[in-house]
């Protein structure tokens, strides 16, 4: 299983509708209004999305509070990743992290190093002495599936590193506004014109939108001139293009959403964290990384299955092996579900 | 102008809706009863799409009449030439043809071969003695922008020697519905288990959908799983998943469209043959490619532009030079403003 959400895969092994664990959406669901605006959208389905995604990019940029040259929109985050791999030498990853990283590097022929976490999932960063020029580190900020964020002043020193050795640095931050808001890396980057980084958000997972596969994101000029070279033409749909300026207007609903799950995380880790056999690892973001004491991730995952539950194995990320798993915070009915069952299995 | 369509760059330049005669789509729209789907597809925002796109697998699968086992989907044609593309040594392209080919071997690094039509568009075989192993042959059929279609028996021809050279064989039929019935190449090489080839179609010119991005093909199932794995997982949004499991149902939709637009185009090709100092091209297709016999594109582009019509200046596509325009088959009143905006000209 490489990636969560497979829904369809495992619906015949419960009778019942599967509460889906293993994909880290908005339990809140999309902001309100977004279907009248889809509604109304449908007439220029007969017309291509404007190449160049203008009124999209203005959405975007003002609601990052960036300019317009600096943004990049593209089908879901995965397929900006992608082109920021097709340009650069060679790719760095971290282990464990997302694995479409490492797999489109290994598509597109280029070479890749792994770089271990500490036990802790922090980064070693003596052991980024291995980038030299024209290497692409990606990191996950908060990475997946371990859900820590880079503190700002390692973050400002990985930047450092990168620029010292002409390399370059993105961040994949699809899971941004889940987390508490200890900086903004847009803000800061910006002071830099975003210098060989590039950063990489998207309305998936926050916006609970991942039918609609709407990636985007900030990079220098330069750097967004070669990506987007490196871009299918129309890669984003009409609807997704349409969604894309409204949805990030609904302040109020951006506001709800941070302080459900901020609320939300906190109860779900301290309930996790009282049940014996397994350890919950801290985390800054909508999911919680877990340590399986007892069991391999199999066994849990089968039972969770047999209880209409669908969580992420976690050995298909490097270095975690088979006992770990991966769990959304949902909304507290389906938290407590979730609490009760793994209760149960002790 | 690297692709048609671009309205919003144009609209300034004149006051009132511009007449798209750049972009090929049907001039029906697409089938009565999309709106409901989708409206109903909404709910399903929610969650990631199939990542394995099964039901809308089998219901292309039906329409091609093909195994499921043999069909690819992606974000419109381009992404499926683009993973092609992807899995090959070295490309061969015809000029003129849909920049597209060219562009997505550059970007992945692959050396391209181009090899010229005849004076009247059809392919010089001795020229395919270029081809050896691992290359990929990618022809439009119908050729965007000539508007041809192979001869069945050199199409069989050109299979021969792509197989005796252990090459592959890429036809882009995106443009397959609109032309006449002389044959389907998925039931040619269906009896062939596709051994080698791979043809791709679209959602997007005859269903009349270029905003949905819907693309869809057939190939070995050795060839596709290599195809799949170089795709970006869910690269078709969860829309389009839902509007490919219902239009190709709408077989009534289908022969209406096919008898129109067989109607328009000879009506079409008809009357511009009439006018002095132009030479339209013959045609299988809707679109018709003109040589212009006294003006250069830019100058005729303007004019159109100026009575709020919008052609496709040719000299993007190798080999054309200045002197040529392409325009799209369109509803019989446009149709008409398009010829007596023509014979103005004159």
């Amino acid at each position: 299983m490489e990636h969560g959400a497979d829904l369809l895969t495992y619906k015949d092994r419960y009778d019942g509708e599967l509460i889906d664990f293993s994909s880290n959406i908005n339990p809140l669901g999309p902001p309100k209004g977004l279907e009248e605006v889809l509604i109304d959208s449908f007439k220029s389905l007969i017309a291509y999305p404007d190449i160049k995604y203008r009124k999209l990019k203005d959405s975007i940029s003002n609601y990052l509070v960036c300019n317009k040259e600096n943004v990049l929109v593209g089908n879901g985050a995965v397929e900006i990743i992608d082109s920021f791999v097709i340009s650069v030498k060679r790719v760095i990853t971290t282990t464990p992290s997302f694995s479409e990283y490492e797999k489109r590097a290994i598509i597109h022929g280029k070479p890749v190093i792994k770089i271990p976490y500490r036990d802790d999932f922090t980064i070693d960063i003596d052991k980024l002495d291995v980038i030299s020029e024209g290497d692409l580190l990606i990191l996950g900020n908060p990475n997946n599936p371990t859900g820590l964020r880079i503190e700002k002043d390692q973050l400002l020193e990985i930047y450092g590193i990168i620029k010292k050795s002409k390399a370059f640095l993105v961040l994949d931050e699809a899971f941004f506004e889940f987390c508490p808001e200890d900086y903004d890396s847009i803000q800061i980057f910006k002071e830099y014109g975003f210098e060989r980084i590039g950063i990489i958000r998207a309305a998936t997972k926050f916006f609970a939108l991942p039918g609609i596969r709407l990636g985007y994101g900030c990079t220098s000029p330069e750097w967004k001139k070669e990506i987007e070279k490196n871009q299918l033409p129309w890669s984003v749909n009409t609807l997704a293009d349409a969604a894309g300026q409204f949805i990030f207007n609904d302040r109020e609903y951006i506001e709800k959403s941070k302080a459900y799950i901020d609320n939300e995380r906190i109860f779900l880790l301290d309930e996790l964290s009282k049940i014996e056999g397994i350890k919950p690892y801290n985390t800054k973001t909508n999911y919680i990384l877990i340590k399986l004491l007892k069991w391999d991730e199999e066994y849990v995952f089968n039972i969770f299955l047999s209880k209409g539950i669908l969580i992420r194995k976690c050995s298909s990320f490097k270095d975690l092996g088979k006992n770990h798993i991966r769990v959304a915070v949902k909304d507290r009915g389906n938290n407590l579900k979730l609490v009760e069952n793994f209760k149960r299995i002790i």
